[in-house]
């Protein structure tokens, strides 16, 4: 079943277009890789590919035949968290989705948890709403350690899954971000970002974070240049 | 596995709760029911079953406990479409989770559209956003029927599934409130609406939400006389 073709449609500076690349990464999955520019796509991506015109999607399955040319034959997929959970049933020995349907259940409410309460303040704090502080990021954190177990080395447990894959690439950025001092926020906010969560009790965050970073299908896909050069083209240095 | 004990709390009127009732009656698994008021949560409800105090949530395993003094030893777990797969996934044979990772994550795109393209304008309908015509609440069908399969009776074939069931109860109630005229639209847009989705070119979407209210699952978890006079009460008649 896995042996059918996979062509991913991504772009190296997109968080989301990273969660489907480390999934494959994690499942040892061969692909067929078209970058796509997140700001001007082909024209044939819409009507070919993806009818919302948003990156990252797959074709799956259908003949072998070049990414700009997809076969009405193959399976179009998109949205990241669909495709990574997708990329875990294909693959069950990955791990990426738990067999315990428990620790499915939990790993979900990791996603949401994610999704509700840090992404919307990342997005917020990069583009520069003034309302966003240091305080709206902090208060992500909170909730993501508040959830995380107390033993184990990631989301749910020791198995790295679709929970952390949904995160890690969101965090790089943050952090590659503040460390550059790019993004639309002021520049006094960073500092208080890194002051606070140097505090000892964001120690168990800490400790997942770094063990998310170490991750080696997180490193093969992560392309920090590009990263720096594209988010400082958009958004500035912070004042 | 399955055999753990389930106590769902949940509210008759709540169609997000509706939804992990159908989830079980699809699965016909045994359950104990905590009818929990939408409005007024107990005060034990927050500190021992859901942090976030919202309904539909479920204590899975442990002992056999009255609901309000739930275990220490169950797992708590919470969030409608969390419940509802792993309900699927406690009961494979219900058919609920698709089996075929193609169309689990072909059901996650459904739900994905119901969650942004139907949902959002559907509250913001009901409760009276003077933005939110008819002709929303019909680009919300519309988004719908483009994604329904060519043949089959279902979101994503001839199988009922967690697709399916996070829709069902939020069509139910937009039926039942146009009908009786309840909410804070005005008037004439539900005459507008009924109107608009009579169009033969809606035969599809008809044919499947038909399908959907004709289900064992939720008729027996439909609680119209209390939809109708929570909702009155709340919103009172179009005007």
């Amino acid at each position: 079943m896995a042996q059918e073709q996979i062509t991913l449609y991504t772009s190296k500076v997109c968080p989301k277009c990273q969660r489907t690349e480390i999934a494959l990464a994690e499942a040892g999955a061969p692909f067929k890789r078209c970058e796509i520019s997140l700001l001007i796509k082909p024209e044939w991506f819409a009507p070919k590919v993806n009818r919302a015109n948003q990156i990252p999607a797959i074709t799956y399955g259908g003949p072998d035949v070049a990414p700009e040319n997809p076969s009405p034959e193959s399976t179009k997929l998109a949205e990241s968290l669909i495709l990574v959970e997708f990329i875990g049933d294909l693959y069950p020995s990955s791990g990426i989705v738990p067999a315990d349907p428990v620790l499915r259940a939990k790993a979900r409410f990791f996603v949401e948890i994610v999704s509700t309460k840090f992404s919307p303040d990342f997005k917020r704090f990069v583009f520069g709403n003034p309302e966003t502080t240091h305080l709206a990021l902090l208060a992500g954190v909170n909730a993501i350690q508040n959830i995380l177990p107390d033993s184990g080395k990631y989301a749910v447990g020791d198995q790295y899954t679709f929970a952390d894959i949904s995160f890690t690439p969101l965090w790089a950025r943050l952090i590659v971000l503040l460390q550059k001092g790019i993004g639309a926020y002021k520049d006094e906010e960073r500092g208080s970002f890194w002051k606070a969560i140097e505090d000892p009790k964001y120690a168990k965050f800490n400790g997942y974070v770094q063990r998310l970073l170490e991750r080696q299908s997180f490193k093969s896909t992560f392309h920090e240049d590009i990263v720096v050069e594209k988010f400082t083209k958009k958004f500035g240095l912070a004042k």
